[in-house]
């Protein structure tokens, strides 16, 4: 609890990095969603100069209005923005100091910095960097700014956006920032509060469309206009006034998918010309603040060799700011696994080699390493003796030359052999090289050449990782190995948590690396840091007589191992009145918001505790309170919206998709629900249902996606499906039809859940059909990289729905459901497009196929069921248990023998009366015998008994007749015979595919 | 100078004003022309509740544009605005001291109030105060607002709005905007220059036009919905948006006259509904910050009568905020008068009355004040004796009350005669009132009567001024008078300079008081002020052998003398090369601008000195390098446009009125130059005109209003005409041309010079014409008091024109003159309008001719002849000359006596032959000579000559005959002669109007 008033805050913040050399300007004077849009940040960050700037910017987020209701969400909220230009290289630490400076004890709360990549689509910029949390509130973003306006940065600039509604919340231990004391006297409210109630029923109800949608269109070409003039400037202006229209039309649900692609795509193409005219304008004035030097590549150290020989410990340190959980283990893997290979190539003696990491760390150690390598001999190959000594015996200009070059005098050449020829040969010794040269190598190579999955640069010339590496730690016993990666040379200094009284501690040998981070508190194993949590986190929960799913939450185990060098659990408690809310809403705002641990009672309810894992040393009274607001106020926000979906009937919210625009020409989401529902049953008069299974689909056919109109949903979108279950069970549906709205929404993301009843996989199917038919057919299929509504997922999902389908449904033909969902899209679709789409569906079959790691060749021999998924899935996975088998390998050859000699051309025939010869007349046995076989979706071994002698037919019958006979009616039959077997084989696989 | 930079003088000010209670908060999010506009102003302001606040507000006014050329103009300039509310009572101190936390020293500066009376018509709002002088320089406005969005005030807030880039530019001692030190290491033009030039750019000549045109539009339409639906806080934002529109629309040169007036109306009405509604919706809210409570009436003190009854002076002082300089002179006048018919009312014995005003302070001495009124003896009457006693004479109920109600015994009544009866009477003793009492009230009255031409209120609940009045002092000898004027009580101190070491003095007795002031340097006798400052100003002239023209200064040296108490001239000077600028165009700068003296050699040339007068004490060289960069701004201001000018040809000025629009309907500024060419040249073939002067007006005419299009003209409106004639000699045009392009704008205001070329006359009148008649055919002429393109002040002036024009221009009727306009306009003139504005211009000669002071009913009989005013105006002479002569008197007598006898339908008749008689025949004769007379506009005194014998005639002739004979025939002729009669005098005169 503090007495500092927001505006206290401001001018404290103000004060603290103007002394740190930051300009103070004004916010922008035109709306802006956050301060990264204001000038002083979007256009200064570009280019080489330097630009260090610090502001309020109250940010106005139409989409966010609550009618000031809500505690937490308000239209317009005050940022504090700072830009570091280039990155200092110890911005987190300058941040800590200001939060000091707000009054904030560092030691006493957890702050942690988390994972977060910011991205702006609609105006081409991104970064890598972190929100930071206190106890578990977010109070600021902090990024590296890598891209703006799609144009590089370089230098790269650091952005620090504090938000101060929640900074003061919490310093002030307020629950609705209306409470915050703005300055002494009055609140937040007092002030503001009128404002957010007014102007959200603005943004939210009263805003006129049509206006905005021309204010778009305006401000739009304004802003074409002015790039073509060379204003940068007013074109950025221009710009933001578009940005704000379109955030006003979002916020009253007037932009439909193809509205926002469109829109983003018309902001960025501005934004990126903006950006490229601005460079090009401040290069034409000589960059007038100057340029930014890119710093220095690190001086190796010269290697010093030390006098001890004992082979001693090398431990090997890389510091980097905080890597996201799942680019540390990654990282500690590939550390381990380059480490081991270039051990490989050395010749240096080592014992065990083991790696660790943390969030802020990689660190090796590998025991007992040599001092040196062996010196060894080396044996060089030269030219043939013959050409090496003229017939006098006295060596050649070859010979002198090799010599020479291999350091040996020509007389202390000898000879070896060579693939039955002499050569000369120079024998030499080469000196080991130094543990200490081999390790700056090694680490140089390893620091130097970590990536990630997504790569950030920061200051450094050459480096590029997923957060930036900041320090190097290498010794061989008590000396340093003199390692260096781009700008960063190696030391003997390591780092402790950052509020330690000692942050920065100097190692005195190898050995002591682990031992002195352990006294420090960073627990480096990965597996014991695991453990700990476990046991912490347990050990909390039981102190409630709980208990937590370690199993259920494996992932988020795994997750919080990587978020903390130092675990410390906290048990926390909310009311027991949130408990009302669904098991789905906690949870997930637990884990997914907060990574608490649920914790449960006995019968797997869930009690009123969480564990938060904290990053220690803490107070932890003080971390737990602050955690304790952070989740009142998530549960708050949900409990609010939950309770005003209950007060409101279902179908009320299915009306209120009329308001929702789907895309361009597609009408609204209720539009999509209609098609969505006709859809579905026109593939379940296709597939000839069940009655049961017909009277659920009618009832959720009727209410699907109507979740989306409710108020929950609308906050939490992972939640469609599983609200729309619980809302319709609320509402009294019976629970087939509630689990068939839940299932209509499934799978939400690669390798979820299907489908289980009849009726929930045709609303899947139908919905997914709509989305991929319908935008198809509109904004077209994506191509290459271009995807911007997702239709490669949507097809994914269809085809994993339609796999997983039971039969009756998983019998539709591709072909079918597009027809149904072709016929009921208010855009016409071609035949093209259609067909086109078939495509498109089985290839990400296949794709999908080959991904769960089926043989690249099967999956193309069963293409040609393709148009049933779940048949062309079956058949491969008989065709996997044939394979290898001496009859279908002869069978496949036999085909393949047929497909190879078979002309493109071949007429159909039906009249074999010339074909006489045994061996013609027992083919045609066969073909009689597989033409009784079941059609193409009858089994595939029950086709290869009754093709099992066809192989010794066909072998017999290329070697007793020539095919191409001189009787054109001879050759003409025997081509049919052979063109009827390909075919009948073909039907149920495309032999030819099959590598055999 | 200093080493505070930009970003640092807002931090101090911030702390200030937040040290003293206010409010910070942020810029308005969308551009806005002032900090007014933010709503932390423009709506908290309304209503009841106090609010305090402080912030920076980045203002935008596209018209001051300049692409970052110009040293002071800036498109985006920053404001740092305060609002006290209530006004504190003290707001000057705060000011001076928020000036000092700036490191100003106030002692060694200038620092005055200047009269400054801010309104934007655009938005209902008004209020009065100051510019704050820094050494001449504008650096603040300072305003009690009275009225927003056309709401009175009540409370009044103080409204502080520092000009930062201007203060910091004096602070930082540098000439040029980009030149200030923003931050350190970083100027002003580093961080804004480019923005300056690109947003210039934009709004001088990039934006387009149809787009904000339908921006202002749209933003309208939202701005009125919002108000309907009861959201004043985004009709406010929507309405500030608008606002920005219509000055982008300006600044692009688009606004036209009528747009200008249209789209002032439609913002000034939402900004009054938006300001009722946000007062409505605080009040439903129940005034959440609270209510103002109005200050009390002050207690008048009791009298006590003090032990001294010798005679005593009386003085009393009431102080004021700075006065505007005629309000000053006007209060001082008021302030003597009201005293001095006060003290003839009360019965006090007193000596010489004497009344000063400076700025701050009117100051009355009344010499040897008797300490009391005498006691008088009087006599009050009762009911008559008759009444007052009975039959035994005993006293009525009548004679008691009236005994009892007078206060004295029924037995000491006496009687009295009143009108022939006796009545009873009570006589007793009035004692004299104590002066002290007297002048309670004389000055009670006195201070509390105080009115100006425009009135303020401040936090007083009664009183009303022309600005706030702070003291009272009153004493009659070394006591103080219990006078009290609603809130303020009367006191024994005065105030000196507010930067003196004691600012507030006490004062010992009434006698004491001029001299403490004189001791502390006020100057309190206007006179010896005002000959200081002649004797200071031409002193400090004669320093560099030069004078002050103090006869063509006079008004300057009035205004001056109550801009200061304590005048201390100071001599200025400025480059040399600055005198290469136009004479007017310096000494308007001076003079209007800076309130300076310019200074001229013997020669009468301009010298490069200047004289201010700067209200001591002072560091005089701090303030005159002040006034010399304030003046070197101004001229560089005035040279960068004068130069850019003269190196434009003068028919591509004339080109560019192409792009100024004139008026709804009626085209550009450039259309309306080419009607003025057309209707002169029109006017000038009626008027048959001299060779040279068509020469010289056609020449003219081809260019008139070409200035229009210069840059010094844009700036400096006032020198329209004056810079046609200097340019037009530039590009060697001969000076008569020259001189007619200047005369074609006279008069420039009421009583200025008029034309005296013939082709000037003719410009002047085609010119106003042409406005006249467009705008009165489309926007209508003028009703009651509403005239908003000042139509009235164009009819003056044509008919100013008119009157002085050379007899060939002044022969054209105005008929004539109107239907030349018609003819050449864009739009349809009707006979009904044309009629209208004849009638209008007529009505405008009889309002002239009253005004300048001739008899009513003589304006009255020469109107019939006003279609020519000329000839009205020499009618109206000769009848003034007439007047009162005998044979003037009996002339008017004998046709009023025909005019009344006549009716209103007689038939003209030619044939007399039935009339026969003596008289009738001389009756005849009498007509025969005076149709013998010359036209209407022949002399009068002829025509009297001529009609000599009327008077005789008409007598003998009603003696003799009966008008009314009972033939037909005979009657007919007889009305007919007399009508004949009536109609030759009255188109010399009206003669019925006369009255004799």
């Amino acid at each position: 609890m503090t007495d500092l008033t927001m505006q206290d805050a401001l001018a404290r913040l103000t004060t603290f990095w103007s002394g740190h050399g930051c300009l103070t300007v004004q916010p922008m004077n035109t709306e802006v969603g956050a301060g990264t849009l204001n000038p002083a940040t979007s256009l200064r960050v570009l280019g080489p100069e330097p630009w260090k700037v610090a502001y309020v910017e109250p940010s106005v987020r139409p989409d966010d209005a609550r009618y000031g209701d809500n505690p937490n969400r308000i239209q317009m909220h005050t940022q504090f923005q700072v830009i570091l230009k280039p990155e200092p290289g110890n911005a987190q630490e300058l941040y800590l100091e200001s939060l000091a400076a707000l009054g904030i004890d560092t030691r006493a709360h957890d702050i942690r910095f988390v994972e977060d990549n910011w991205a702006s689509p609609a105006l081409g910029a991104w970064g890598l960097g972190w929100e930071v949390w206190l106890d578990g509130l977010e109070i600021t973003q902090f990024t590296y700014f890598q891209q703006s306006g799609g144009v590089a940065l370089d230098p790269v600039s650091v952005e620090i956006t504090y938000g101060m509604e929640r900074i003061l919340m919490a310093l002030q231990g307020v629950r609705h920032f209306k409470e915050i004391a703005y300055a002494p006297g009055i609140s937040y409210g007092e002030v503001f509060g009128q404002g957010e109630y007014e102007m959200s029923r603005y943004y939210l109800d009263d805003a006129d469309i049509a206006t905005h949608r021309e204010l778009f269109d305006r401000y739009g070409d304004e802003a074409a206009r002015m790039v073509e003039l060379g204003l940068p400037i007013p074109a950025h202006v221009n710009v933001l006034k578009m940005s704000h229209a379109f955030n006003v039309l979002d916020a009253r649900g007037a932009v439909s998918t193809s509205d926002r692609a469109t829109a983003f795509a018309r902001m960025r193409g501005l934004a990126h010309e903006v950006a490229e005219q601005w460079i090009a304008k401040r290069g034409q004035a000589g960059f007038p603040l100057g340029t930014v030097e890119p710093e220095g590549k690190a001086a190796p150290a010269p290697i010093v060799v030390p006098a001890d020989t004992d082979p001693q410990t090398v431990a090997f340190e890389i510091g980097v700011e905080e890597m996201p959980p799942a680019e540390a283990q990654a990282a500690r893997t590939h550390v381990e696994q380059r480490l081991r290979a270039l051990l490989e190539g050395a010749h240096l003696d080592h014992g065990d080699v083991i790696v660790h990491a943390t969030p802020r760390r990689i660190v090796a150690q590998i025991a007992a390493v040599a001092a040196s390598e062996p010196d060894r001999t080396v044996t060089a190959r030269g030219p043939k003796t013959a050409a090496a000594f003229d017939a006098e015996g006295n060596p050649t200009k070859a010979a002198l030359g090799f010599a020479r070059s291999n350091g040996v005098d020509v007389a202390d050449l000898t000879t070896v052999e060579s693939a039955g020829a002499t050569h000369v040969a120079a024998v030499r010794t080469q000196n080991g090289r130094h543990a200490l040269e081999v390790f700056a190598d090694v680490i140089g190579d390893i620091a130097g050449g970590l990536r990630s999955g997504k790569n950030m640069r920061w200051s450094d010339p050459k480096l590029a990782f997923t957060r930036p590496i900041r320090w190097l730690g290498a010794m061989w016993g008590p000396h340093v190995i003199p390692a260096a990666a781009s700008g960063l040379a190696a030391g003997r200094l390591t780092r402790a948590h950052r509020s330690s009284d000692e942050p920065i501690l100097p190692i005195a040998a190898a050995d002591d690396l682990a031992p002195a981070l352990e006294r420090n508190g960073i627990v480096l194993n990965e597996q014991d840091r695991r453990r700990r949590i476990v046991a912490q986190a347990a050990k909390a929960a039981r102190a409630v007589d709980g208990a937590v799913d370690f199993d259920a939450e494996a992932a988020l185990v795994d997750q919080v191992n990587f978020l903390v060098e130092q675990p410390v659990a906290v048990l926390g408690s909310f009311d027991e009145s949130y408990l009302d809310l669904p098991d789905e809403v906690l949870t997930s705002v637990m884990r997914k918001h907060q990574r608490y641990f649920p914790v449960r009672g006995g019968d797997g309810e869930l009690l009123p505790h969480f564990v938060a894992v904290a990053n220690g040393p803490i107070d932890e009274p003080t971390v737990r309170v602050g955690n304790e607001a952070v989740l009142r106020a998530r549960f708050e926000d949900a409990a609010f919206f939950y309770r005003a979906d209950l007060k409101t009937p279902i179908e009320e919210m299915r009306q209120r998709l009329g308001h929702l625009a789907f895309a361009d020409r597609l009408g609204s989401i209720a539009d999509r629900a209609d098609r969505i529902r006709a859809i579905a049953a026109a593939l379940a008069d296709l597939a000839d249902i069940a009655d049961e299974d017909r009277r659920v689909l009618t009832e959720a056919a009727a209410l699907v996606k109507f979740d989306l109109g409710s108020q929950l949903v609308t906050e939490m979108t992972s939640l469609a499906g599983t609200l729309a279950r619980t809302y319709a069970l609320e509402a009294g549906k019976d629970g087939a039809v509630a689990e068939a709205l839940f299932e209509a929404e499934l799978p939400r993301q690669a390798g979820d859940r299907v489908p289980e009843s009849t009726a929930g996989a045709l609303l899947a199917l139908a919905d997914r059909l709509d989305f991929f038919v319908g935008l198809g057919s509109t904004v077209g299929m994506p191509t290459g990289s271009k995807d911007p509504f997702a239709l490669r997922r949507a097809a994914l999902g269809l085809i994993a729905v339609h796999r997983a389908a039971a039969p009756a449904v998983a019998h539709l033909s591709l072909h079918e459901c597009i027809r149904a969902a072709a016929s009921v899209q208010p855009v016409e679709v071609t035949a093209e497009h259609a067909g086109a789409m078939e495509g498109f569906l089985r290839d990400r079959l296949a794709q999908q196929l080959i991904d769960e790691g089926r043989r690249f060749d099967l999956v193309a021999a069963v293409l040609p069921l393709a148009e049933r998924p779940a048949l062309a899935e079956a058949r491969l996975s008989e065709l996997e248990s044939e394979l290898g088998s001496d009859r279908f390998e002869r069978l496949a050859a036999a085909m393949q023998r047929i497909s190879r000699i078979l002309p493109s051309d071949v007429a159909a025939v039906s009249d074999f009366d010339r074909l006489t010869a045994a061996s013609e007349q027992r083919l045609i046995a066969v073909l009689g015998d597989l033409d009784r076989a079941d059609g193409a979706d009858g089994r595939l071994d029950d086709w290869i008994e009754l093709a099992a002698g066809l192989p010794d037919a066909v072998d017999a019958f290329f070697e007793e007749v020539l095919v191409m006979d001189p009787d054109p009616q001879v050759r003409s039959q025997r081509l049919g015979l052979l063109s009827a077997l390909h075919r009948n084989a073909a039907s149920r696989l495309d032999w030819s595919a099959v590598q055999i």
